[in-house]
């Protein structure tokens, strides 16, 4: 794996434009400097493609979307690929709603993009609305354990395959892939739940990781999620020592990734080839 | 008072739809997995009702309302008591302009709600609301004091009657009533009003504790709001004794409601039926 | 420089009506209790104006500008004008995009600022719509640095007596200035520049110390700019001591200001009058 994603990104400081929700949209702008990438937000259909074309990568999160929020979604993306650069899709809570779900059908229809992340139950929506005909890897778990990490890999596989994304599956076990490559990840700890906009967050620095790295984007969409997880990791120790609870684990997750680098992650990720 | 309260907010995870204010909002979402919920927040009208059907209970709080998000309020609403879940108001403002005002009237007109918990002054902007005529009580005097407890708590009263919401006013002594009972509470320090969103977060866990316990909803309400008091004396403690300031507060005010339960909160309450 | 800025600050507690953008609206709300001030946060045109009559100083920051609210920007700024209450212009990205550029001219020919505050950049497209001659001092470097404080604050004044408005330009070092003088604060510390926000703090904090010192407008500007500059200091000191982040750097840095008196600060301004 390539030794040198974090150093690139701190090198580059890559503008990342998200058009993301309101909820998490404070800690994905921290976590974005942190991480070493820089922020922008814009939802306005007015500037939102002006945004995208002097940043180097976009980051769109439907998290709370709206009617307006979503043609600017929809514009920026399109953008983004006329110019070439990364953007990542977060399909926060797809198939919670219709609205969600057909949101992000359209996304997937009228944006390509370089990286979709999710929980299981959002990346088994994208799937369904990524072709017309139900393959068998469909028929995905709804979880990844220990026991079915080798049918996720093949579904994301798969999903890669129909989508041009890398598919980055997160939760107790991370999975990444393209068409041709699977890894999981195995960072992280459980009381990273209990806190709002991880997943957010880890978006936005997926964007950085690929914007600064795009020779090698399964390895730099893999690096920023075992970072983002070692770095729950370390806040969930102190945490722990200090007797402190989901703030505090919040605060020090951000510190973390200010201080995380290349050394660092190679001795604490958790990373195999599948 | 029913002393599993907290240990059935915790077993059930309560998912708490919330149309909220962009101010507060992440506190709002980390406050509610904090206390044992679990947050998601959908304001655009295609999705209102349709996120509210899938959650446990809805609050709505109109600090940045808007002419988009008051319809998604009103068809939250109505859904969620079409489905007989609790709906919570926190009419954030009301009185400070036309416009809340009059929203929260509508709201009032067009929403059964289950919990109103607001300040004095937003509470008796609510009374003037809920009827043609003036009572007695709307005379109630502009701050809860030891010297006023029992009107306060007959105004509560009254207009728990009127409403049929269980009422919450919150201040240096919280007032607590359904038309028959009233309880007060006195667990806070004065420094938690020098963060923003220690109300707007009550609401939500007053939400969560609700849900959870639909058999003692007075009781539910005021255990959430001595729960949230107790932290903040917990938070203001530990922030003096460590020389720190208002965002420390604000972070170990969540910190103590993830490690709250009902042991500490029997220990540490200031409860009395009045 | 008057020595009793903040005490008058913390006496008139006064109210702050900020249309301002949802990254950083948390931090500004916390940040404006801790300087000793108090924020209400309405951006409804609906609401806008009666909001603005309330308060006693308004600050429009255009960070996520749409075009809902940038309506209820050029409301609330005229309703402060017709009121004689300060109104603070945080131009946040002019330059960046046409929505935001227009938008800032728009302004400031609909609204007269008492405060202009934003990085060299940004004052520079203010310049750029402040008039229809181009000046001598358009010419003015990117950066202020030791070099060519002269020059920059020949600029700030020039731009002031365009304005009207007190000109506040932010960096590592700062420009603030009237037509008639200027000062210039070295208070800060780099790694301020990893956390979002700190302007969008600034321009409430701003605002609060006018509101409260009318008196003495570019001294009480200067004060704001020194006294979020030393909690900057202090943060950054604990944040190294303890081997902390930049989210731990954000947390102190309120705290400092919720603790920030006007002995502190007269002992650690940087300030010079050039």
């Amino acid at each position: 794996m390539n030794t040198e994603i974090i150093r690139h990104v701190r090198e580059m400081c890559p503008l990342v434009h998200c058009i993301t929700n309101y909820v998490t949209v404070n800690d994905v702008a921290n976590m974005l400097l942190a991480c070493g990438g820089s922020p922008i937000m814009a939802d306005d259909i007015g500037e939102a493609a002006d945004i995208t074309s002097i940043c180097n990568a976009t980051v769109i999160n439907i998290g709370t979307l709206n009617v307006r929020t979503i043609e600017s979604m929809v514009a920026a993306g399109k953008r983004a690929n006329e110019l070439g650069h990364p953007v990542i899709l977060d399909p926060v809570g797809a198939g919670a709603s219709a609205l969600r779900t057909e949101t992000t059908f359209r996304l997937l229809k009228e944006v390509k993009f370089s990286v979709i992340r999710g929980n299981i139950s959002e990346i088994k929506t994208v799937y369904a609305g990524s072709g017309s005909t139900k393959g068998v890897d469909a028929d995905a778990a709804d979880t990844v354990t220990e026991d079915n990490i080798g049918e996720a890999a093949a579904f994301a596989k798969e999903l890669s395959a129909r989508t041009g994304a890398v598919i980055a599956i997160t939760g107790a076990i991370d999975v990444i892939a393209d068409k041709d490559q699977a890894y999981i990840t195995r960072n992280g700890v459980a009381a990273m739940s209990k806190i709002t906009g991880t997943g957010c967050m880890l978006s936005a620095v997926i964007a950085a990781y690929y914007a600064a790295n795009p020779d090698c984007p399964v390895e730099a969409v893999t690096a920023a999620i075992a970072a983002e997880g070692l770095c729950g990791e370390i806040a969930a120790k102190k945490a722990e020592e200090e007797g402190r609870g989901t703030s505090s684990l919040r605060t020090w997750l951000i510190d973390a990734m200010s201080n995380m680098d290349d050394e660092t992650l190679a001795a604490g990720k958790k990373v195999e080839r599948v």
